[in-house]
């Protein structure tokens, strides 16, 4: 099996929902670490991985109840701080990916994460897709939706959820 | 991540389901060689395959409606074809993990295959469990059940289900 194409994994990654931090989800390192650990190990020639990113718009157009609009600058401004926070969380996952030595490619999407994932996946045909997981009870699932199981049905490759430790959950567990 | 443990990946096999076709099914085959050559690639010693078989105990003692029972002998052949169709079924699994290299454990154990493959997960701990599927639609779904939805809801690690490639679909896409 030397020589062959590298085996291509996409892993669904997105922003903490914790306010105040502006880093990846638990849920997201989680999955990011586990795919390196447990299938890419020591065999970094042997896998590309495809980060995915997609930005929800917010239903009423406004993704920071905490801010103050006061002219066009602000929504520029908060435009620019969306596409930049969207690119840190990728810087986040590349730079990882190229001190271990990986190849990656990644990029970002707006839509709805269940939906936009599964089309990327028909559009990239990966290998396997990676999409973590909040291992959410079923009573919280019905209000919060669950990314991964939606995709486990309808992803056209093979899917991995992984499920956040409990070790890592945070003081609502449906945050991330 | 070199000198680590070797990822543990449990891959549930189970027989053909196609008459006269004692061997391995159609789905299981796909998932153990989708593992090596999407997982495993080149780096054979950072795996160990573990391979289970859960044989299902026919509801009416019989496992063949064709064959002729005229005494207890014929019980006792009965249970040691069974005993040996098993073998032969991990013998195949184990024999092409060693011409590659990869490391395995292979075992049978008796029962209802998808609570008994939740069950030795718990017990075993892999990093991984990789199942097979046909692949059928809802409709006949309802009838067959599926063992790689229920592991995926209740199996306490990652994992992953293989559907059978369109162009292996036997002529009555229930068998496998």
């Amino acid at each position: 099996m030397e020589g062959a194409e590298a085996t291509r994994i996409m892993i669904g990654v997105n922003e903490s929902t914790i306010k105040g931090y502006p880093h990846a989800s638990i849920s997201s390192r989680g999955a990011f670490d586990w795919a390196l650990q447990k299938i890419v190990r020591s065999n970094t020639s042997g896998f590309k991985l495809l980060f995915l990113h997609v930005q929800v718009p917010d239903e009423d157009g406004f993704d920071d109840m905490d801010s103050l609009y006061a002219s066009p600058e602000d929504f520029k401004n908060m435009k620019y701080r969306d596409r930049t926070r969207g690119l840190h969380l990728l810087e986040y996952f590349v730079n990882r990916c190229h001190e271990i030595g990986v190849a990656c490619e990644a990029w970002i999407k707006k839509g709805d994460p269940k939906e936009v994932i599964c089309h990327e996946v028909k559009r990239v045909q990966p290998d396997l897709l990676v999409v973590g997981s909040r291992g959410l009870g079923p009573f919280q699932r019905v209000f919060v939706g669950t990314v991964s199981e939606f995709c486990q049905k309808h992803a056209e490759c093979p899917v991995i959820s992984i499920k956040r430790r409990a070790d890592e959950t945070p003081q609502d567990p449906v945050d991330d």
